[in-house]
């Protein structure tokens, strides 16, 4: 132990308590704040936000963070933090406090008036707002471009360390090149899933049993977390004792299954942190992508395999008996697993997914490098979603305004969802050289597979990049061939398509 | 406006936003958090509560509080607000940051100590954690302690301004003098009231949707407030559009249906306060005393009244078929009005409270400025309820474990519920003589009280103290003879005592 960061350490500690509270007011707006709290919260949130930023953008931070640099004694964790520190420094430093408390107070308010836009299927009721927060992300990212760097390319390193457009042209080229194809020979394969018996009236009671089962199944562990109800799925943690999911409940049952192992996979993750890594800098998940990696693995590569159910199908079919009764295990399989263009992300399948993301990436770099205007967006998002999966949204609610990331002022979040099914499958081609992945899984040994991944990935928090981790797990550097084959492997044999 | 006022409220919007933070955390361990998040999370709470130490009690605010004490532009509430402040520095002054800072992380430690023990039954448990609560809350006291004042005078004053051992010893006084007697005849009457009916099986659900009934009836807004369920019920404000209460569901309809009214009084208080006073340092209710004023006047006042009844009392009688339906509204009246010695101070009747109140106060100043020691206290607790209830406790349970106060540090706290009922009566008098108000109960007017309330007391937040408050209404100072004439007559009536 280091006396240049014991030095240093009371601030970090500052830091990461001003961050629990604000994401534990970010939980709580979103689970259950009375509906009029919102402006008057979101002013307690911007001023925590400016305690945060006053917290560690001080010159006696600098200074420790600099002597902490210079220091050749300090452990692996520790040299981690003070890398961390020193590049939310380089961001922090060139923000007056003022704007960034101002954001922060927008970003919280701007998803209240988002919520209302999208309940009201009106855009030009959030365009105003998102007109703001996209100056405001622009002027930050301009702050702090360095060397000619590119303003999208600030902010898509904030969410993926080491991923710049050019990075991800090549990677979303690959998807357009062989997934719009793909997808293309799927629909004309004349091959019917059935997936009708994933609707219907399932009660919300139904719904939340068997998604505690379910989250618990993966790993979550209900001593170190909670599952509550929100409009938006989404996972949030305190520490590596306070991880916290939620779900939603609706007539689509692949919907209200999938969102729960899939925020399950996030809360895994995070529970998996190294208790000497938890509420530090680098006590959460190495980047956005390595996190929907996890979440995507648990939700698709884990969770709509065959051999998971095996063990479990049984209570399923016993918790929705009029659904699933004469449902065989193969036919509920293939349905879960069905390809079909659709107009919501969230609730797309594996292979169309890619091309949600496709879009908001292309439409990111065109609101932020291009000359693409707010109040075009509705009509751009349309034109490519007729482009790409074939069919166009009637309302806003289905169209730009499903997604809550913008108003908050996430620009370059998006493209880590795709990233993160590419990481997944990466991994996946590895780790079936090294166990019987579906025989495990056939068994009900969930954990052996989960043990792994913490072994591997979530002890380690944010001590390496994803690039790193991949790098260390699988002996190669990313690789978006995997995710395309993966794609390919398994629609070609769903859908009977030759080779 | 005052130029000086200006420049101090940012520091105050500061120090407001940090204790929206804590008050949100408290709310959350007590409704929600898992079970194993507690020893990382009052890390972040006692980080939090340095960060809030840290704000207020600095060279800077200090001097601006100075000049503002100095400026005579400033506003009533502007005062009001570099009044709180200047005690609050004066207190913080005396502390220790790192003291202060230890100690809430303690306090808060302690109180999950004090859940485990009393879970346990286990007295032992929880006294190690006592004793150092209260060597902390001495030291603290001692720092604040100015010309000789006593220990227990300081937490008093904390609690409820301008109430002393000098005032409270003679209130307890005339509680002992008059209601230990009182309480002789009513047990010696030979009348018995029947409450046999107020126990049964009754559902989460049942208790649940009478609970939002009756909160909402009596003023509580769901639009600006939620209501959960916690082991003790309790009320948190974060600001005057976010106020929460918490309820429990039992096998007693009596606990069930007042303890949710009483922390709707409380809410109804917090969500009726200014507008331009909520998030500032006057925007909440005036003294603990006047707030238990309030949700005691809701609870005994207004909701045990037979004319609160009459409009609603069919839908309770529907809520609660088995039980009710074969009770007239007389006598379920009479059986939430029954005075019947308990040992738990939280199910007491209108009449016993004061007496488990009064014990609390002794052991208090025994502890604090006698000899009494920790170890004693369950020996002491138990034969006080001897001598004035006539009923012992068997277990630590219902002895000295059922509070949480003093595992928090609260000393000097208890005695304001009492003076919370006494206020409450001198109120109820006066208010007596401006409006019909068993007539408007009866008609369902909750409202008109509630405005009266509002007008009088609710919106002007702390902007006065209790006696201000009790003499701008009343027109007259704190006179605790209300309190008894108020049980005389009510039980005089009940049990058919002579005059």
């Amino acid at each position: 132990m280091s006396k240049t960061f014991d030095a240093l350490k009371p601030y970090l500690d500052r830091a990461m308590a001003l961050k629990a509270a604000m994401a534990l007011f970010e939980w709580d707006n979103e689970t259950l704040a009375p509906k009029e709290a919102g402006r008057l919260t979101s002013k307690v949130i911007g001023i925590l936000s400016g305690e945060y930023f006053g917290v560690v953008n001080q010159d006696k931070v600098k200074e420790l963070a600099k002597a902490c640099r210079e220091d050749s004694g300090l452990t692996q964790a520790e040299k981690a933090q003070v890398r961390e520190l020193s590049e939310e420094l380089e961001k922090l430093g060139c923000i007056p406090r003022e704007e960034y408390q101002e954001f922060a107070r927008l970003a919280s308010e701007s998803a209240r008036v988002w919520a209302k836009a999208k309940e009201k299927d009106d855009f030009d009721e959030f365009a105003p707002m998102l007109e703001k927060v996209i100056g405001f992300q622009k002027k930050f990212a301009g702050y702090r471009a360095k060397d000619g760097q590119k303003k999208y390319d600030v902010m898509l390193n904030d969410y993926e360390p080491g991923f710049s457009m050019e990075v991800l042209d090549e990677f979303f080229g690959a998807v357009k090149q062989e997934i719009v194809p793909l997808l293309t020979a799927v629909k004309s394969s004349g091959v019917m899933v059935r997936d009708d018996f994933l609707t219907g009236e399932f009660t919300d009671e139904q719904q939340e049993r068997i998604g505690r089962f379910l989250a618990e199944y993966v790993g979550f562990d209900f001593s170190r977390g909670v599952m509550a109800v929100s409009a938006h799925p989404f996972t949030t943690n305190l520490h590596n004792k306070d991880v916290r999911i939620t779900t939603h409940y609706n007539q689509n049952l692949d919907s209200s299954l999938f969102s729960v192992i899939h925020e399950a996979g996030h809360a895994v993750y995070e529970l998996g942190i190294d208790d000497e890594l938890t509420q530090t800098f680098v006590g959460e998940g190495a980047s956005m992508g390595m996190h929907e990696s996890q979440s995507r693995f648990f939700e698709n590569i884990i969770g709509r395999n065959r051999n998971f159910w095996i063990p479990i199908y049984g209570k399923l079919q016993q918790a929705f008996p009029e659904a699933l009764t004469d449902i065989g295990l193969d036919l509920f399989v293939r349905g879960v697993n069905k390809a079909e263009p659709g107009l919501i992300r969230t609730e797309a399948d594996e292979l169309t997914y890619s091309l949600h993301v496709l879009i908001r990436y292309e439409l990111e770099k065109e609101l932020i490098e291009g000359d693409l205007t707010v109040k075009e967006l509705p009509g751009v998002w349309a034109d490519k979603y007729e482009e790409y999966l074939g069919i166009r949204p009637e309302t806003m609610k289905e169209g730009v305004l499903q997604d809550i990331h913008w108003s908050q002022g996430s620009f370059g979040y998006f493209p880590s969802y795709a990233l993160g099914s590419a990481f997944g499958a990466q991994l996946y081609y590895h780790m079936k050289k090294e166990m019987d992945f579906d025989g495990l899984l056939a068994e009900g040994k969930v954990e052996v597979i989960r043990e792994y991944l913490r072994e591997h990935i979530h002890k380690h928090g944010k001590l390496k990049d994803s690039r790193r981790i991949l790098k260390d797990v699988t002996g190669e550097d990313f690789n978006p061939q995997y995710y395309v084959r993966y794609l390919k492997e398994k629609y070609g044999e769903l859908y009977r398509l030759k080779g």
